[in-house]
């Protein structure tokens, strides 16, 4: 299966901003590309690539005054399997974790541990450990945050929506993320495509999608407690703590977005 | 000048726990230290050292069910000079930072930078760049938050001790971080030991003290908004984005914390 | 019970030589000590206690001309029980290797995984993997090499030892190192004081000894090729790759040892 | 100058195969790439980036089995000015070198300082010291070591190379560097691109280079003992104690190379 992705970002800056992007495909899928999903911009500027701390690479520029525009459209092979289900994947108690992995049970920007735990412990105490102890979780914020895009707030938190029970994608991934945490699972925030394949078509505009990486069993498992399914053709962009870690745009200044979109759909035949 | 160092901390564990401790005297001090400062516990366990992301050395262990204490003393030769001054340190543009420098730049769990960004734009816009701004900074959050052991309050954010206007060393440091990051000016936060060496004794007991660090000119400099005074005899243990990384204990399960003595003192000669 | 452990060893220097020494007990042991094991030296002389890669505290210090004596004598607590067995231990396949355990795989001054790769399959391809293949290297080794204080050298690797058939505890782990990292089970250098202590006294005097530790079943386990049996009353003062990180003392000059004492024995009633 | 660089390299595995890759450029010149030098493979597979402990970005995969295929292909700017000299850099003392900097004076698999410590001393104690020490060495191993591809030995080791006088880039970086550290100076072995830039081409097929680094006057300064000569357009991949650490390809299991080959050459206007 082929899936074409790609974005259309455009800014006013009033004057010379430096930002920091996260906009390409993670390296780790680079070699599904059918071409390279360059970062574009107009009017032309030097980028910069880097990588960061969590491995993602990530581009450094500075946009000149006036309109801005970044953009790539490329294609990615994509094997077209759900992804992987794995519910014997074991827990692996904190003496046993690998130390790199440790700083994916800490707090961090949108995922307030501290906050949370007692919460979490009541709720999923009982829960059978490991695959089963995530999909509980899972199950639970699914049900428990009301989906919307109006509901979007950069600010918002894990505990926020849990308070206040709505949110987009990124808040689904960030309650999900701390209640793991605080249940002594790590968990890591994933950002990238996700487009409406073998599902449904969504009324509403695409955007990235968030979901979570939860460590079980010595390995990394994807979980979307978005949507609560196994799904086709997820293209991870970049992974962190939470979504400050793998803010798509980063701006040194203030500026304004004009137009903003996002494409992931099959390449179909015709 | 010879510093004597040391705590003395004990809990009670209702089952076997694991727990990270960030305890050591940071790597950069350890050739000043007239003994290894050697964590001790009792009962004895197995310690297991590690290095984190930010290159501190931590101490993992599984301490048994009951009565579990964690201890050192041990002393640390020191300059007895104050902290230097650099008013000169310019400010270094975001596209002129290391890359590695960035994510001190970012949210993190106790500095919201996206809800502080406005307020400290309107207060600091004006400030002269570079050193005087983090100046600017610490001057503020000196006075704006009042100090008192009584406010300690491990959730505390930065725009908590904003509106609450109270709180400890850790959120001094954390609300002048989080002003310092949304001026682009790169903070991390500090732990360590400070004793009241060339200061009037405090009456309180001892605690581990937070302070940051700003990189101005290319170099990091320490700043201490709740004493914001060049201080005498700071010695490191770790930094990190926020105390949610450099927690002196990270305790995976319940606890209860018997007793908590910290000791700074100055070696005086009788 | 408790082990009484020091050293003594004196040297003649012909001018100030630096030194590092590589001498303490573990830092993972020291909560064991009935009293400190400062290292003590005469003259006196300042000592810059640092930590190296492996977590080892280490000691460097500039040593006068002339006669130079470092020693220590302290008690240490010890369960008295022999290092457990976990025959059930898995081998974790390399892709679930926590990355930094990855360098016991590599090959290293005293153990030439290249050149011996191919023996080791041919030798144990066969075995049962996990527990049961380092035992099955350690019987090998342990019968394979001929122990003798004689054929103490400084510059035997394992490639050596295992074609002379002959050396002293560092030889027979630096081979069963070699061989299991061959066999892609991570294995690391261990050296520390072991009595004779649940065994017949031996008639030779006493050095430290060497042993290695296996990562099994996401833990590192201790294995004694030369004695092959699970002890009772090792002390552990460091590990690193091979007998050149964890060397006793490296001394940057000419010199002459002229003493060398090593003790470790239960302390009696009497 | 631009420089284009990159790899081709082809296995036949005869089954599932575990590998570590350090194959990026080194991220101290991740910002002169004019664009990711992504890691890419066919089929596709999981690719996981970690830090070693020499901070080095690597990769880790699992390649089925059958024909595997990695490449890259990216183009990097450089200054097009030669490598800097110091003529002036003084040598550091032991007791002053930093303590992470004393892991470089110890032996290492291909660095058999223990066995050079006598030839080196006798052959260079009244070579000039700092800078001109080094050069020494290197003006010595150049001389001493004949150049041919067909004597490459992935187990020849600095004594080997110093026994047989032969060898390829690696073995003159692996006897420079050991006789460097035998006169206490710091010595890290280093890999990556270099081109025939500003020098005849070569009639053989390129590879990856080998080189090393020196500590002087508190810094890492670049040495080419294969070449004798300060170089442009040299691209660091990666450092680490000597070959064994930054091979390019470390395979866990039996393997065909079908194909290799590395490119590096200046970008020129046509």
């Amino acid at each position: 299966m082929q899936i074409r992705v790609g974005y259309d970002v455009s800014y006013t800056l009033p004057q010379p901003t430096a930002m920091i992007l996260t906009l390409n495909i993670h390296h780790s899928r680079v070699s599904d590309l059918v071409r390279p999903d360059h970062l574009l911009t107009s009017p032309s500027v030097r980028l910069e690539p880097y990588r960061d701390g969590f491995g993602n690479w990530c581009t450094r520029l500075t946009a000149p005054a006036g309109k801005f525009r970044i953009w790539t459209d490329t294609i990615i092979n994509d094997s077209g399997q759900p992804e992987p289900a794995a519910p014997e994947a074991q827990q692996v108690p904190p003496e046993q974790l690998p130390s790199d992995v440790l700083i994916f049970l800490l707090g961090s920007r949108y995922c307030e541990t501290d906050e949370l735990s007692d919460i979490a412990w009541r709720m999923f105490e009982h829960a059978p450990m490991g695959w089963g102890r995530v999909q509980a979780i899972c199950d639970f914020v699914h049900r428990h945050i009301a989906f919307g895009y109006e509901y979007a707030d950069p600010t918002l938190t894990a505990l926020g929506a849990f308070n206040e029970r709505r949110g987009v994608c990124r808040d689904f991934a960030h309650l999900a993320i701390t209640l793991c945490r605080c249940m002594n699972i790590p968990a890591r925030y994933c950002t990238g495509y996700l487009g409406d394949i073998g599902v449904p078509p969504a009324a509403a505009p695409m955007d990235f999608a968030a979901s979570f990486e939860a460590y079980l069993g010595h390995q990394w498992h994807t979980f979307d407690p978005r949507n609560n399914a196994r799904r086709i053709g997820r293209v991870l962009i970049a992974r962190g703590r939470d979504a400050a870690d793998v803010a798509i745009n980063t701006t040194f200044g203030a500026h304004t977005l004009d137009t903003f979109l996002v494409r992931t759909e099959e390449v179909t035949g015709t």
